[in-house]
């Protein structure tokens, strides 16, 4: 069922500077993983299904490295400030009504048929701090056939009484029963420990959580210096750090013998910069987010090129839309005003580097992920660019670089997760 | 034929800091423009056809103030230089291709029928040094019953042998049979005088535009300050002028007595701005074009607090797609950054503001356009926002706002222009 080939103009990275283009190839698909690319397929492969989507583009599947899933209900609305009014005036109104199992129902099941339609195969989620909205989510998110890490939210401090955790106990005895009833529940979809922010949780939450996660061996998302308001909201919680990545390192919730992702860093200065680097923590750029709150910009080339781990987030709804080849788009445009308006020393990023960040760069975090070099996981995507019409012939990596800037949902004609054909 | 009603979610701008939202309310249109925004339909009215929208969202056609077509062929692609070596590189060479009809006919052709399908009602558009071609993209502008200025681009230096007029003898001839040929053939469609910008035009070309708009009393357009090498440059250039818009004025070609559109204005001087405020000059705001090329980004909120005129522009192909409803957005984003990363004097734009630049204020450069107050054009666009989905109610003015950022011409489910329906 996972052994086939699928043959078509094949596009992927094979490293942050250069991306592969072959023309009318095959890449054969062995047990779910790529087992080659080849211009003529060889005679051992002949008897295996063929999956022939002729003149049109196959990508890898994309890695969303940071999205709310509540907050799509309100995507695109609200965008007049900056992050920590926004949480209280939009974000938590909405996230609370996820008590709820039927708004959760409804407003779970646009996200994940939003996602499963578009360009995104994987995707490491936050949910809101309710376990039976959260394994909803994560139930509809397997049925998807979706890859994905999703998170029941940490919050118990600095937030209303509508959407706060009643006491650390109870915070700690609710994300232990949704570990152990998620742990081992579904193939593609696995809980990732969560605390919002270092300001919504309380020191001996932070220090529970670090327990729960050795305890079941989880990986950690959270938030890191996004704005300078938050920035110095830490400086007086936790006046013991060097800095904000300090203090979750203080917290053991920094990432180093485990996967780690920190969404935004756009304001990490450089010893933060450098434990990132040291732990491995992965940053989630959000370009978009980041330029809809008025955050900034985050040097997310430099990162690259000092060979930080980083992958690319919409962030929604800090951003506005769940695509992924917009959110390529919007890191290029970002990374252009922050050279021409702040700092000429980081360069523009280039478009491989915006696609690898997408692809292999987001995907490392699930493992061999992002691309179509042998070994890795099967996630691709295929795109009939006829809509996106030309008076002249255009090579495969143009027809590449429009589709990111010009194609949608309506331009994705089949999609691979794992191996696995989602439509 | 111009006498109708629509009814359904009206939404429009009063001013540039009001919205004006009227729920399940009638605008009656007759001889083309507004007569009256209505909850109840006045008695005097009721014989008069009714188009009934039902609950979708009716906004004001939206005016591109700057937009050049044979670029759209290119759209999406070459986005990794800046404006001079852009122009050399992709811009020239793909330009010149409209000496032949043919292939004008096929790009003009994927142009038109994308704009007609947009939320765009109303452009100001470059064409290319080529007569024939510009004259079929008005043919094809007013076939599909937009209202547009079209200008036959004039460059005679510093740009290719392949796509440079002759001489300054060739360039008027040419320009002076073209304004003869279209002045009065079309009821939509109507010339303006295009010089590219003054690196591509010698000083006895731009005298002798300035003669030709004065004998034919047309209006003028062309690009400014866009560029940090291309405003040096206007000082090597034009050694006697106080600045770039100055340069213009010396010619004769910067408004006053007439209408001037002058595209970017990133970084136009206080002098600059008080010169273009003085002559009425409307600058045409390309936020994402001055992302993708690095430009950099207009202080628009400060230009509207003093005054000045300004509309907003696609300017494909520096910027990526015809879309007005993402230049709203880019227009947003763009503000935000400049705020955080240059300038905290300027404000980000509204949304308020930047649905004004869109529609009243792009309008006005053709009349009373932009908006349904009343003796405005009925230039209008019904947009249907349900596969927007949404878990709950949302208002009219929260619709708006997510349908621009979320919204493309697939949910545009009728279209007017000055009082004509289009599809």
């Amino acid at each position: 069922m996972s052994n086939f080939i699928l043959q078509g103009n094949l596009c992927y990275s094979t490293d942050m500077d250069r991306i592969e283009t072959r023309e009318h190839a095959y890449l054969v698909c062995l047990d779910g993983r790529c087992a080659g690319v080849f211009d003529t397929l060889p005679a051992r492969f002949a008897q295996l299904p063929l999956h022939d989507f002729g003149d049109r583009l196959i990508l890898p599947g994309m890695t969303d490295l940071h999205v709310h899933a509540p907050q799509f209900a309100f995507r695109g609305l609200g965008m007049d400030m900056e992050l920590l009014e926004w949480l209280n005036t939009y974000t938590f109104p909405e996230e609370s009504k996820y008590r709820e199992l039927a708004y959760a129902e409804r407003a779970y099941g646009s996200f994940v048929s939003h996602l499963r339609r578009s360009e995104t195969t994987r995707a490491v989620v936050f949910a809101t701090i309710h376990v039976p909205a959260t394994e909803l989510l994560m139930q509809k998110m397997e049925d998807a056939g979706l890859c994905s890490y999703v998170g029941k939210v940490n919050m118990n401090r600095n937030c209303p009484d509508y959407l706060r955790e009643a006491s650390t106990l109870h915070a700690v005895r609710d994300t232990r029963r949704w570990i152990e009833e998620t742990k081992d529940r579904f193939k593609r979809t696995k809980p990732i420990i969560t605390p919002r922010f270092i300001p919504s949780c309380t020191d001996d939450l932070m220090f529970a959580l670090r327990t729960l996660r050795e305890e079941f061996d989880l990986p950690v998302q959270s938030h890191l210096s996004e704005n300078f308001s938050e920035i110095d909201w830490i400086r007086e919680l936790c006046p013991r750090s060097k800095h904000y990545g300090d203090a979750y390192d203080q917290f053991g919730l920094f990432g180093g013998s485990y996967p780690c992702i920190m969404a935004h860093c756009v304001h990490s200065n450089e010893d933060e910069q450098a434990l990132i680097k040291e732990r491995g923590v992965y940053i989630a750029h959000s370009p978009e987010s980041n330029m809809n709150l008025a955050s900034g910009v985050a040097p997310v080339n430099q990162f690259l090129s000092n060979g930080l781990r980083v992958g690319l987030a919409t962030d929604v709804a800090g951003g506005s839309h769940e695509s992924m080849f917009r959110a390529v788009m919007h890191a290029i445009q970002a990374s252009k005003l922050r050279w021409r308006l702040l700092d000429q020393n980081v360069k523009p990023l280039s478009f491989e580097r915006a696609f690898y960040l997408a692809t292999m760069g987001g995907g490392a975090f699930f493992g061999k992920v992002g691309s179509f070099l042998d070994g890795y996981a099967l996630d691709a995507v295929v795109l009939d660019d006829e809509t996106l019409d030309h008076p002249q012939q255009l090579s495969v990596r143009a027809r590449l670089e429009r589709a990111i800037y010009l194609a949608d949902e309506r331009n994705i004609a089949a999609k691979f997760v794992a191996g696995m054909r989602l439509f």
